[in-house]
Parts: C-alpha cells; sequence; structure tokens
C-alpha cells in the first residue's frame, strides 16, 4: 500500500461516521485528521507545528531559509457526512510529495510547507475559508461569535479549545505575511463532472469563480380567477419569471459561444403557498438568482443584461421585479506564471491539458486575494463532492501529485529576478 | 328602494359574519337566505315550494301550465368571507321579473320559475353545483359522504337536515327532468375583469369553458453544485420548466391570434425545499397546468401541443416531465337560439354586445349538460368574486334583469314547433 493509500484509509477511518465522513470544522474530527496527518509527517522525518490559527504545518526545511517558502496543502475538515477526499487530497499530495523529496535526499533551495487548514467548510458556522482567513487577518471580528449550527458553541470557543490564537485574529493581526510565501499550490478533487465529462484525469485551474446574487427575487403581480382573466388583462409573475429566465438561459447560451466563463442558477424558486390553488393566477412568486465567472466584466455585463431584462419585462407585463441589493463575490484569479508552469509540467507527463476554471471557492482564493502567487491541481471524480459517494481513482490521484511533486521540486529551485518562482 | 336593493339588503344583513358574507353550502346561512328570498317572493303574492334538492322554487304559474316551463335563477349560498352578489344576484333579478310580471298582471303562456339553488359553492365540501346536480340525478352517491371542511358533517347529514330526499338523490333519481324544463336563463356577476375593461354593463355568455388539467407534473433532472458543472452538463429543472412555460406562453397567444377562446394557467409551481440552495442546480421541481376553453377541439389541440412540447424539452435537456393523467371538465355550450335572443334584447336596449365565455363554472353547465337550453348573463362587477369587495353597481344589476325580463316575458309566448322556445 503506498504512503497516499495508507493516509486515505487512517482518515476513512477516524472520520467515518455511519454515513459518511464527519470531520467537523474546528471540531473533534478536524482536530483528529491533522493528528492523524502530523503522525504521518513525522514518522517520516519531517518537522510539524500548529500556527497561530491551529492549522497544521508540515515543513521539509530549504537551503536557504529566508527566502520566500513554497506553500502547498489543502483543508481537513468535511461536511456532515461528507467524503473522505474533499480537502484531504491536496494535503496527502504535498506531503506525499515531501515524504519523497527528503526519501531521496533533496535538500530544496526554498523551504516548502504543506498545510492541512482547517474551517474551509461552511456547513457548521455559514464561514467558509476560516483557517487561511485567519492567517492573513481576514477573519471578520464579528464572525468569531458565530454559533455552531448544531451545538450551538461560538467559533471563538472552539478555535481557542484547539489552541488557536482568538485574540490576536480577533484584532486583525496578520499571522501569515504574505510576502513570505512565494506561492501556493493547492491539489483539490473536481467538485463537478467537467473532467469526467472530458476524460482527463486532471487539470490547471485558471481562476476561482466570483459570483452575483440575489438570494430572492419577488415577483409581484397581480392575483385572479384562472378561468375569468384573459390573457390581455393578467399580470402573471409564472409566465413573466418564465419568460425573465429564459431570456437568461438564451443570453448565457450566447456568452458561452463568445467565449465567456459563465454559470447560471436559479436554484430556490416558487409561487407563494399562502394563495396556492390550480385555478388562480399566481400574483406573487419569488426565485433566486445567481450568475458566476472568472470574469468580474463578464459578470457585469450579464448582471446589466438581467437588469435590462427586468425591465422590460416589468413594462410589457404589468409585474414588478423587488430584487433587493445583490450580493457579490470577486473572482480570483490563478497566477499566470504559476499556471503556465503547471501546465507545462502536465504536458511533460504526457496528460491531456485543457485548464479549466474552478465553480466552487477554495483556500486558494483567500492566498490569491492576500497577494500569494497561486494555482490549483484538480483531479477527476465523479458524483461531486460533499457526500459519501465522491470517487476519486487512485491512479488520477498519482498523476495530480506527481504534477504537485515535480512543481515544488523544480519551484524550490528557481527564484526569479523579482523574488518569485 | 327598489325591491331588489332591499332585497340585497336583507341578504347583506343576514349574511354579514364581520368579515364578509357567509352563507354557508346546505347550512344555517343558506338556509337564511332561502328564507328571506320565499318570504319577499310571497309577499308579492308568488307561489313558492322546496323541491327534492331542498333548493327555492318560486312559481308564476302560466296560462298552459302543461308546457316546459321556463326557469331561471342562481345559487344562494357563498363562499366563507365571501361576498353578496355572487349567485344571489341571479335570484333576485329572476324574483323581480315575476314580482313585476304579477304587479302588470301579465299572465304569461308558459310557467315561469326561479331557482334559489343550494350549494354550488366547492368550499364547504370540495364538490360544486350539488343542488343542481341532484335535481338531474348526477350528484354521485359518494359525494353524499363528504365531509364539511370545518364542521365535519357529511353532506348527507346536512341535506337531511334541511329536508332534501337524500334516499332519492342516493340512488340517482331525476328529481326534474330535464324535457320538463324549456330552458334555464342565469344571470351572474362577471367573476374576471373583461367587462368593466371593455367599458359594458352586460354580456351575454356563449359558453362555459372546460379544462383540462394536471394538479402537479413533477420534472427530475438532475441537482448539482451551480458553480461547478457547466451549461452543457446540466440536467437543470428550472430552466426546463421556463422554456415549457415560455412556449405554452407563445403557443396561448397564437391561439388567442387565430381566434381561438383559451387561458392557460400555471398556478402553482416551485423546487423542493428539502434540496433549496442558492448554490445548488434544481434537480426537481413541479408545476400545476391548467387550460380552458369554450371548445373542446382547442383544448384537445392545446394539450397535445403541451405533450409535444414536454417530450422535445425532454430530449433536449435530459430532464423528465412526470405528468400522471390529466383531469378533464368537458366546456359547456350555450344554447345558441338562446344566446341570440339574449343578444338581441341586449341590442334592443342600446347596450353593446359582444357576447365571452364564462371562465368559471356556473349551475348553467349542469343544466346544459342535462340537455336543458341554457344561457347566462353577466353583469360588469370589479374586484372579482369570492371576497367582500365584489363591487356590481345596481344599475348595472338592473340593465342585466331588464335583458332577463324581457326574455322571460318574450320567451314564456313563444313556442317553437320542436317545443322549445
Amino acid at each position: 500500500m503506498t504512503f497516499a493509500t495508507e493516509l486515505f484509509e487512517a482518515l476513512h477511518a477516524s472520520g467515518w461516521d455511519g454515513q459518511g465522513i464527519t470531520r467537523d470544522t474546528y471540531g473533534v474530527g478536524e482536530s483528529a485528521a491533522l493528528d492523524i496527518v502530523e503522525q504521518a509527517a513525522r514518522a517520516h522525518g519531517l518537522d510539524t507545528e500548529r500556527d497561530a490559527a491551529a492549522n497544521l504545518v508540515v515543513t521539509l526545511k530549504g537551503r536557504e531559509p529566508e527566502l520566500p517558502f513554497l506553500a502547498c496543502g489543502s483543508h481537513l475538515d468535511s461536511v456532515p457526512q461528507g467524503g473522505n477526499f474533499d480537502g484531504a487530497a491536496g494535503v496527502i499530495a504535498g506531503l506525499a510529495a515531501l515524504v519523497r523529496m527528503r526519501a531521496e535526499g533533496i535538500a530544496p533551495r526554498r523551504t516548502i510547507r504543506v498545510y492541512g487548514l482547517r474551517g474551509e467548510e461552511s456547513a457548521a458556522f455559514g464561514r467558509s475559508y476560516i483557517g487561511s482567513s485567519a492567517l492573513f487577518g481576514v477573519l471578520p471580528a464579528a464572525d468569531l461569535n458565530l454559533q455552531h449550527a448544531v451545538t450551538g458553541e461560538t467559533l471563538r470557543d472552539r478555535m481557542r479549545a484547539v489552541g488557536a490564537a482568538v485574540d490576536r485574529i480577533e484584532r486583525g493581526d496578520v499571522l501569515l505575511p504574505p510576502a513570505s510565501v512565494a506561492a501556493w499550490l493547492e491539489l483539490h478533487i473536481e467538485q463537478g463532472p467537467v473532467l469526467v465529462a472530458r476524460e482527463m484525469p486532471v487539470a490547471i485551474v485558471t481562476g476561482i469563480r466570483g459570483n452575483i446574487r440575489h438570494r430572492s427575487v419577488e415577483c409581484i403581480g397581480e392575483a385572479g380567477h384562472s378561468g375569468a382573466v384573459p390573457r390581455s388583462l393578467r399580470h402573471d409573475t409564472v409566465f413573466a419569471v418564465a419568460e425573465l429566465l429564459t431570456l437568461l438561459d438564451h443570453a448565457w447560451q450566447s456568452f458561452l459561444t463568445s467565449g465567456s466563463d459563465l454559470v447560471v442558477t436559479a436554484g430556490v424558486l416558487g409561487t407563494e403557498p399562502a394563495e396556492h390553488a390550480i385555478a388562480r393566477i399566481p400574483g406573487r412568486m419569488h426565485f433566486s438568482f445567481e450568475a458566476r465567472s472568472e470574469s468580474q466584466s463578464t459578470l457585469d455585463r450579464y448582471y446589466a443584461l438581467f437588469l435590462a431584462a427586468c425591465r422590460r419585462i416589468e413594462a410589457e407585463r404589468g409585474v414588478r421585479f423587488a430584487l433587493g441589493p445583490p450580493l457579490h463575490t470577486a473572482p480570483a484569479v490563478m497566477d499566470p506564471g504559476l499556471v503556465e508552469r503547471l501546465r507545462d509540467v502536465v504536458r511533460r507527463l504526457d496528460l491531456p491539458d485543457q485548464p479549466m476554471a474552478s465553480g466552487a471557492g477554495h483556500d486558494a482564493a483567500v492566498f490569491a486575494n492576500a497577494g500569494v502567487p497561486s494555482a490549483m491541481i484538480f483531479v477527476r471524480n465523479e458524483h461531486g463532492s460533499h457526500n459519501p459517494l465522491e470517487a476519486m481513482r487512485m491512479d488520477d490521484f498519482d498523476r495530480g501529485a506527481e504534477v504537485l511533486r515535480s512543481t515544488l521540486v523544480e519551484g524550490s529551485e528557481f527564484v526569479s529576478q523579482t523574488g518569485g518562482v
């Protein structure tokens, strides 16, 4: 059994709750995972520590330790009843690289560190990227008062219990100066079906999609007897919203045809139960709106089109869309130089090279937005994530881990004139 | 105060429950309304009785009582917290005509009867047209076991309590032979906004729309992470249903343009609360489908188009529509000869004449489907029906009542070669 397989099995045995894998954010399951990984690192002669946000850090010291270090890894928590690969794969891939480098007697020029981050999933506290955000001083102080969805404990108490420097985090101290990190490389299972569909074992991520959202747009028309009101006198909200969504769908298709990166979803939608009747013209309905793209300008253009469509349908159908303020999350751009390095390795390994956007968010976005050059490697995976059916093949993992390892080995030697990798 | 105004006020005083008018089906409020109308009829020298379904019947005997009689009227029950005009207007208009004929010494050739029907509204027992259906032996025996939505009493007990011949009704006896009725004329407030929009006080009804319905069509696709699944790999039920509804809306518009009578409604629709998340591609949603038309062939053509659209979208989007069996209600055609007679009177009164379909169902459909030549007069009314804001102007009512009266006076003298009016 390989080092990686053994570690996956150990994590599985520790995290299995009878239904799925549960490694609770800043909780017992997550801590157990950190302990297992730390033990494996030490058993192979690597240095380990917990940083000020209680993340696990495994270090292979470089020949020139004063240089900014190379960082890799991912998170070790999971959603309740989730899968074994989401997060853990990136930590294990990084650790496996360090173990092998050490076994081969490779002493890198730069120090290399593997992070086993905490608190990436939002299931427990409704907040993602806790462990990485805390490192860069960007976890809002108020979020420490968030209560655990099940136990009601505050995030502050949970973080303090595992040794995080809660007072510094609350002050917004920078626990990890971005300039001290040369790059962040994160291997992660793909959470969508793209690599399966494209028959590709791995892909390099070019950016993490940002989004623009309305949690609930209300469409207000006029109720009436379904038999007694002719079409010309109706203010039917269902047909109005159907027209709007169909326009959005067609526009989406056009954006794709012209090469834009975009996904659009109305995940929650419905008429109002209080006025439900088959024979009533629906006078109110609501829907959620979400557009995601790697490109802020694509988001801006698509959102402008959405607003214009709302206005036109309002005028034509005598309905009103109550939008409220939109919620924004900016896209995170992966470092083009790093992306090129990774793609170069992919091609040298004779793997198909077709980069893609990440639709889901990742700790890599926190590193990138803190100013650390960042990039990601996606590994093919079936059945999505956040469920026990996640299915990453070990040979795909091995290829992704090899892309990471080669890039770490080469990147640790290379220091550009500007200090970057 | 006119006879009609007085009677409306008496019914209002009796039926007002603090929020609206409540004349409970085969209950106390409905019985009180029958009593008030009966008392007014007797005070003007008319004969009254209760028929075997406990409906009120007011009679002005004709010179040739062996001829099939002319019938008019409507229902005297209301929905809970409804309005004062829905139903009662037709009874009062008929009674006012008889009172005036008697006052003017007109002895009609045919007998004329005014019906104050019971149990037209479905609010109490989930069953409409109880009083008229019982007369023609078409009230399903099993419906006598229906329980009152509030009190839980059976319809059987409520009917027996007010003197209906429950045993005969249960056997399906014909209590009123259709051949004994020359015609049924029903005045009713319009329950939609058409006459207000057209600025017409009254309109003659050409037919009562039938319908074809699916209470809930399920669309089954595939859930997924909204950020991680590209458009080409989605099986998004919301965009699928939006496309279907938009197609239905366009087809509806085409049917109208080509002169068909049609209204289409999806009154109840939504994604599944169990999988609700803004960031989840909706894997399931449901919607109700209802098309109504005066014409069975229009319903058939539109429904075929609906099915074809479902099949096409299934193929294109990889979703499935679970339809289940449709529910049918046949349209009721109003008697063309009667419609012509009524329109002729409308024109002679210098009123605009533009006939229309009834979208809501009425007792007239029961009479028509039993084989009695039937027709309806709609009176302009604001704010729809089934609510205390119903607003029929008394001058509009007077015009509608005059159309009814003139037609009764003329129709009672005319006997065609085939025995009809």
